[in-house]
Order: C-alpha cells, then structure tokens, then sequence
C-alpha cells in the first residue's frame, strides 16, 4: 500500500515559538486569514465563532500580553498578531440559536482553515491556552453567552536555535478503528 | 488594501451531497486522511481524537447506514467511506488526562485537516451531525469517556444538479472585534 505524501501545507506545519519580532503582518494578508476562517465549515452553517483581534504595539495588544501566563510571556508578544478565539457556547440573546453542541468543534475548525492559509502565505500560527480567560472576558466586554477559548500567535518564523520538542503523535491504529471502538483501523 | 485569494484548497471546498456511488476509496488515500488527523495540533498535544472507519460495503458501514436520520438517507451511503468522529470528554481511566476543555476544539481541528488533505487528493467532505449518537455508541462499543460527535462522509464529488444553497457567511466585521468585542475589526 503506497502512502502518498500529506499536502506540504500540513506536513510543514508546526506550533513555532521563535518569530521575528521586528515582521509587520500585512493588512491584506490578515483579513484573508480571517477570510480563511469565515468559509470554514459549521452545523447548520451556525458560524458559532468570533476573533478579537491584536497585533503587535496597538492598545488590544498590550492589554492581552498583560494575561499572559509566565510560560507564554516570552515567546508570544514576539508574534506580529494575538487573535483571542472564541465560541458561543449560550443562546441568551438568540433563542433560535441551536448548534451549540457543535459550537467548540466549529471554532476548532475554522482556526485550523485559518492555520493552513496562514501557512499558505508564509506564516507561522501557535496556539495557547496559557492566558488568564477571565480578564480577558472582562478587558474585552465578552458577553457571557461566548466563551473565551484560545490564543493565536501568527507571525514570521524566525529559526534561532533548533525546536526544542519534535513532533509526534500517536499511531494511526490508536485513534482509529474498525468495528468496535478500541479495535484498530487496518486498511 | 489588497486582500489576496484563498487558498485553492480552502477556496474550493464545499460540502457536498452528491457523490459518485461507485468510487472507491483508495487503501493509501484513506491512510493519508488519517494522517493528516493525526499531524494537527492540540492542546498540550493531547490528540484528543478519534474515529471510527466505515467504508461503503462493509459491516461498520452497514451499520453506520441504519443510525442516520432521514434527510441523510439520500446521500450519505453514496459517499465512499464515512468516518464517525469522537472526542474524549472525560478521564475515567487516565486521571493524568488534563486538557478536556479543548477536546471538542481539537477534533475539530483535525477534522478540518483531514478535509483540507482530501481536498487536496481530489475528495470531498461533508460532515453531519444527522445521525443516532446514542445508537452508535452502542453498536461500536464506545467507552463512556468518549462523544460521539460528527459524522464524516468522504468520496469523489459528481456533480448532478446545481448545489442548492450558495454558500453564504457572516461579514468579517461581525464576528472579528478590534478592542472589544462587538467593535468590528477594520484593518
């Protein structure tokens, strides 16, 4: 069974921590990454998502890094942009809002449509979690009805030194199965 | 301000219903899809995924066919493979398990970079949530651990008829904020 390559937008992928700190992102460029996550798809085409948007030196910037966990404060305001990602988990202002269930999944994949273009245009994207969500919520005026989830460093990959952690993942036979769950997938 | 394209992969995906119901997935093609699963990123790389595989005649398929809901019936079974997604929700038995709250986000991600790689193999994808997740716990034997989320329905488009329904999104500006949240983001 011959195993074609993955696409070089995916096999070339990785969460990078090293940017150049002096990259501008282009204007262009980032309402096309936004482009890329609004035509991702959703349940019911629900588009449960929304982004706050910062870029490096503007007021929406400097508030973020100042939630930063200790862990992230040296490597994510190197980045040229923070988006702050975010689903509706509620439906307090929309009772026809129905797709909740599907809502953290959606964001999930409009961040990774947006991930691949970034890629397709030269850029690096790292997400996080380690950031105080709460005063996020707070310092942005989130309505309680979405819910804070992640951050996206996107900027210029800047190699200094080797990344410090090689990519591995489990094998395919211990995620995906064949008849009853557990049994592993044998093409 | 010059918004560049999409990328053709992102551009050009659409989920859609008609499917060629004599394509057959390729042994090398499905592994690579779930490569491509497996290569996205998650939180603390916790790969919090999984999938069940059913392929068009076989006995996962067959029983996969007899949970979809009614406006699935039509079209679902012509696809070449359908996946089952899951995520792990819980952490009865690994305690050490400590990244639940993106679960649902990361299987999202991986699914979208599934979909990007069949996309890029000449595929399409159109994922449902039309289906008896209860039932398919059951059938597959599915630890309490783990949702049932999505359905993935894989195979080569034929065009029959004009899609439907165009494919339509909110404006960047309604769901990116500059500052806080609801302020629509302007470059």
């Amino acid at each position: 069974m011959a195993v074609p390559e993955l696409h070089p937008l995916l096999r070339d992928r990785r969460s990078t921590r090293q940017y150049d700190p002096t990259h501008e992102l282009d204007d262009g460029v980032l309402v096309q990454l936004l482009e890329a996550a609004r035509w991702s798809p959703s349940a019911g085409n629900s588009q449960p998502w929304a982004f706050l948007v910062a870029r490096r030196g503007d007021e929406a910037h400097d508030k973020l890094v100042g939630t930063l966990s200790r862990g992230n404060t040296s490597w994510v305001p190197t980045a040229s942009a923070v988006l702050i990602s975010l689903f509706r988990a509620g439906a307090d202002e929309d009772p026809t809002f129905a797709y909740s269930d599907y809502a953290a999944y959606d964001l999930g994949q409009a961040v990774a449509h947006l991930t691949v273009q970034a890629q397709a245009s030269g850029l690096s994207v790292h997400q996080f979690a380690g950031f105080d969500h709460a005063r996020v919520a707070e310092l942005f005026a989130v309505p309680p009805a979405w819910q804070v989830t992640t951050g996206i460093a996107i900027g210029l990959h800047q190699p200094r030194e080797e990344e410090s952690r090689p990519r591995v993942r489990r094998e395919i036979g211990e995620f995906a199965f064949s008849g009853t769950f557990g049994t592993p997938f044998t093409p």
